[in-house]
């Protein structure tokens, strides 16, 4: 019976989504529900899948949050900043 | 010093609510506090709690989201379709 | 089908134990889920429980490990160290 | 950067095995990392996965312990006890 | 590669703020941050933090939620009811 | 009342050590009740710190495991086999 606790950005990562949509959502619980059974043979029924979402200044990487380290890794890239 | 962390999904489970209510949520607070008191001897003061409530769609078992997954248990029980 | 996740610290408080025994984890998990089911109507097959039992040392609290923390308020309430 | 946490019970799933083994854990680490990138386009260096095992007498269902339960399950089902 | 996770009530403690504000999330992460590069020696753009706020009312302290609790601590200390 | 979860692989980062030292863990501790307590006032006797130590094998990123994730880096950086 296993738990498993997904988190991720709040942002869209498909065309005009401002968040995970739907169809993600329901992409993921399949995912990895399906791997479970599949790796270890948890029957589909017993397993739990929760999916946070944090929004994007209440997640840190490098000491800075996440829109402040994309904007590092861009610069020291020497790409142009995010418009 | 207990914490407990209690995930539901986020839905009306008294009449007319669509969230867990601020009652319930006493509730939920006081019985984990008293149980930990009864069982370990834990001094209320030093238990924490938090609830979570997760959305319907990000909550998955048996490999799809909630709504789907009640509405397979109602059709495999021969019930007719949630309007 | 809600998710309880309880996190105590690795200690006997039962005679002669030193650690949560079986009987108080079966306790545990039958009191919490007694009351999602009273609060909640939440049925008990859909409830999962984790126990989480922590190493005094790896708890904090007051900017101490819980030992620490455990000999400040002895200290401070008059009470001798512990043998 | 996603964090995936993936809680199961620690027993053994594979022939001989009273653990997920270590193959079964770098097939659940490569199975999640691939799913969020196919799904979501999260680069595979941003993805941590945290796998814990939890003992059998911690993790509870229905209301009892894991071990009961299953007992519970096989008997309902007019299964022998396990020996 | 650490994952911290703060859970925090969700209020201001700023003047004029009713939540954490960006710059107190920036200096949460920083120094998580620089904490676990101080003592452990953990690269910076490997440590991920994950800043949760709670609602008042789904944190619990002493049995009951934290307004409750701190009226409690207000009046047993013999200080006015809050406005 | 905040709640913070510090995770990181079982390892030791000290001379001689494998695994996180009493010492570390205390500062990890009282560096973190400091920080709540200087950015967002937080009172330390408030603050409950959990340190969880998970197995390296236990640990992804990448897309494979930590010790496979770091001989990867190593190679990718020219540097010999760790041995």
């Amino acid at each position: 019976m296993p738990f498993v606790n997904i988190k991720v950005t709040r942002e869209g990562t498909a065309p005009g989504a401002t968040a995970t949509t739907p169809e993600q959502k329901k992409a993921l619980i399949k995912g990895v529900s399906d791997l479970l059974f599949d790796v270890l043979g948890k029957p589909h029924h017993t397993t739990f899948v929760v999916i946070d979402e944090v929004e994007l200044d209440s997640w840190g990487v490098g000491g800075v949050t996440t829109p402040e380290w994309r904007e590092q890794q861009r610069a020291s890239a020497g790409l142009p900043e995010k418009p």
